[in-house]
């Protein structure tokens, strides 16, 4: 399959590549070397390298497959996609995905999620510039290169207002009972239940918010057109039908082992909390929890009886002082502790109060345009918000003004947020 | 039986007083008068007053006494003990203690918990002067003026290393296992199990103790001769045989309902920390908890299914950060928030250090009679502590050197404690 001949109508992905980095596009506008630059970056690159998400970071996609094909990247970024350089399976993989009623959502469309997952991008900023010292892929908090999506609503509107319900696999009666109240609490709230579609709490959480007609996302290991656990085919079309499926896996790609490590920080990532409901002694849990915690989301767990095995992962993070962990017992526990102030009292679907709010449609693309690290120069801004520098230079005041971005001598980047606070979500 | 003529052989309560106030006796001896005193103290006024207590501390026992029934005492101290100040039941309650196997435990005597119990004098101490501001008797946190004691053990022993496993009486199947399950783990472990002697989780307790040969203390609302619940009777001859049931009323005292609530101040304080193990929204477990922290005790609380109503003010206590309140699963946890650093991990049966350690028994003795407000001339010291007033005088700077006792320009008295840490008896 990644042999496949391209159509002659289709341009080479080379050809693409070069009218994205010549070319400018109209606002709103895409332009199909980006996106086809994204899709080449997700097959190549097996996620959660600082490095390489740094490498194409500071080039911009475009610029960093060029750099790749062309060899002309560092060695040690080189050697990360080693002989699938040359391959391109990029027109076969959007078909494919087209075929199963998915997309390819990158950081320069209009529905990309940035605000949620700017927490990724502040927390990969603290990894240290050795990459011998950075976390290694399973623990990173790399944002991803660009998410493959099944189904139809907007991603960003989607998860705006999200919450993670995630457990064991191995759950008892009781932990799906409550997994599935409290998504059904969530999604009559107007709340999206976010989970990894997997057997057990998982499942149970897709299927409460499914019951009360309310939004649900599973964020997978494998490509959005798999269906794993296989028993989870129906649950999966139900998902799709009025949430969505997303992985920033290609079509096609396995549920690896490792895969499901490096899958959980988009889980923490995309959502405002994260609710624990059951975890045996020494499971995951802890990790998850740590992991949300340094992303700035909230905690949250649910108990049990203490003479379950399935709550004992549960009670120690509530022992544990260090985890931030707040224990929670219903939907409306829930929502106090991650809806907006005030918004959530009210029962108002309205979002919460952000910096970016007020910010114009171009100002906001500019404003995720900029890399958080290396200043960019406001042509490449341009480029990627797909608008015309002196657009760009318009807004850029404001922004400044705004505390959002910061030059730093020689270009434009993202205004470190301030420590305390990493993400205003709450 | 409140008229019973006393034997011409036994002395009157006044001139035991009389004795008391004017002779010495030797070092470990109480003086009759003085138990007298507090027996009478102890049938004349309901516990609870801060006001009255003080008056006691100030006079002490023998002197509050005398004044009270020659009408020298202030007109808002004599108007709580009422038409009974004529009245003399000592003789016959310190029979019918008896008579019932107990005694009356005064803190003049060695075996006064007075260490466990300074918790109460010290939080007494932060109480206002003025009475109409003062905590009211169900919520004061005033010290016993004698304990009615029914059993064998030494009363300072037996609490020394002692947790309070408290709860709902309408408990569930799963509160009674947990709360057996957990004062059984302590009792292997050489800790004694305090509770209220009610039904449902406090009686669970008590007989997961019993079960394992560990000791057990039931602190009732009633006197220590009375069965109530009335089914418990062969429960209580248990505990007695070898632990203890304790009670500041005397012999015959009804189980009022506001006397629980005044009862609970000495679960509080004779214990290192108190576990919760169900409690049902809105209880008062979370008055407990309060409680048990306002006197520097460890607040403890068992989860279990948040579908169970009898856990919902155990989350509750869980949920709310200023409660201090702390998770715990298994008699291990709860030996880890109470236990001394290292003995307890040790598994040995060791008092924890406290700046106590290595004094002499006089030099304890001379400690426990000072009062903690208004100091007191050495004469008195020696009075109290039944010695003599150059031994008095010769203990006094060692434990001044030790910051325990202080001269106020008028007297001695107990030193305050630092603030942030009332009880160091963790």
């Amino acid at each position: 399959m990644s042999t496949a001949p391209v159509s002659s109508a289709v341009p080479t992905l080379d050809e693409d590549l070069e009218d994205a980095a010549a070319s400018r596009t109209g606002p709103g506008e895409v332009p199909p070397g980006v996106r086809r630059a994204r899709a080449w970056l997700s097959r190549v690159i097996e996620p959660g390298s600082v490095d390489f998400w740094r490498f194409v970071d500071d080039a911009g996609p475009v610029e960093a497959v060029r750099r790749l094909r062309a060899r002309r990247a560092p060695e040690r970024i080189t050697v990360l996609v080693g002989s699938r350089v040359d391959d391109d399976r990029t027109v076969d993989d959007l078909q494919r995905a087209t075929r199963a009623g998915a997309r390819l959502v990158v950081p320069e469309d209009d529905e990309w999620p940035g605000y949620p997952l700017h927490s990724l991008t502040l927390a990969t900023s603290e990894e240290p510039e050795d990459f011998r010292h950075q976390e290694d892929r399973t623990r990173s908090p790399v944002p991803p290169v660009g998410l493959w999506v099944r189904g139809n609503g907007r991603l960003d509107d989607v998860v705006d207002r999200s919450v993670a319900i995630v457990g064991s696999r191995a759950s008892t009666a009781y932990g799906e009972h409550v997994a599935g109240e409290m998504a059904a609490g969530l999604g009559e709230r107007g709340w999206t239940v976010l989970s990894g579609g997997a057997f057990g709490i998982d499942a149970a959480a897709h299927r409460g918010a499914l019951a009360v007609g309310g939004t649900t996302v599973a964020v997978l290991a494998c490509g959005v057109d798999r269906v794993y656990p296989a028993a989870h085919g129906a649950l999966f079309s139900r998902i799709a039908e009025s949430g969505l499926i997303v992985s920033e896996l290609p079509p096609g790609c396995a549920p690896l082992r490792h895969r499901f490590l490096v899958r959980n920080r988009l889980i923490a990532g995309l959502t405002r909390g994260t609710v624990v409901v059951e975890a045996a002694a020494r499971s995951g849990a802890q990790a998850t929890a740590k992991r949300a915690r340094r992303l700035g989301k909230q905690v949250m767990v649910v108990p049990g009886p203490v003479t379950s095995a399935m709550s004992v992962g549960c009670h120690e993070l509530l022992r544990d002082t260090e985890s931030g962990a707040q224990l929670v017992a219903s939907a409306a526990h829930v929502i106090d502790a991650v809806g907006g102030l005030g918004v959530d009292l009210a029962g108002a679907a309205e979002r919460p109060a952000t910096p970016r709010d007020g910010l114009s449609d171009l100002a906001l693309r500019v404003l995720d345009a900029c890399p958080v690290r290396a200043g960019v120069p406001p042509e490449r801004l341009a480029s990627i918000a797909g608008c015309d520098v002196l657009e760009v230079l318009r807004v850029l005041p404001a922004l400044e003004v705004a505390g959002l971005v910061q030059w730093t001598g020689t270009g434009w980047r993202v205004a470190p947020a301030p420590r305390k606070k990493a993400t205003p979500s709450r």
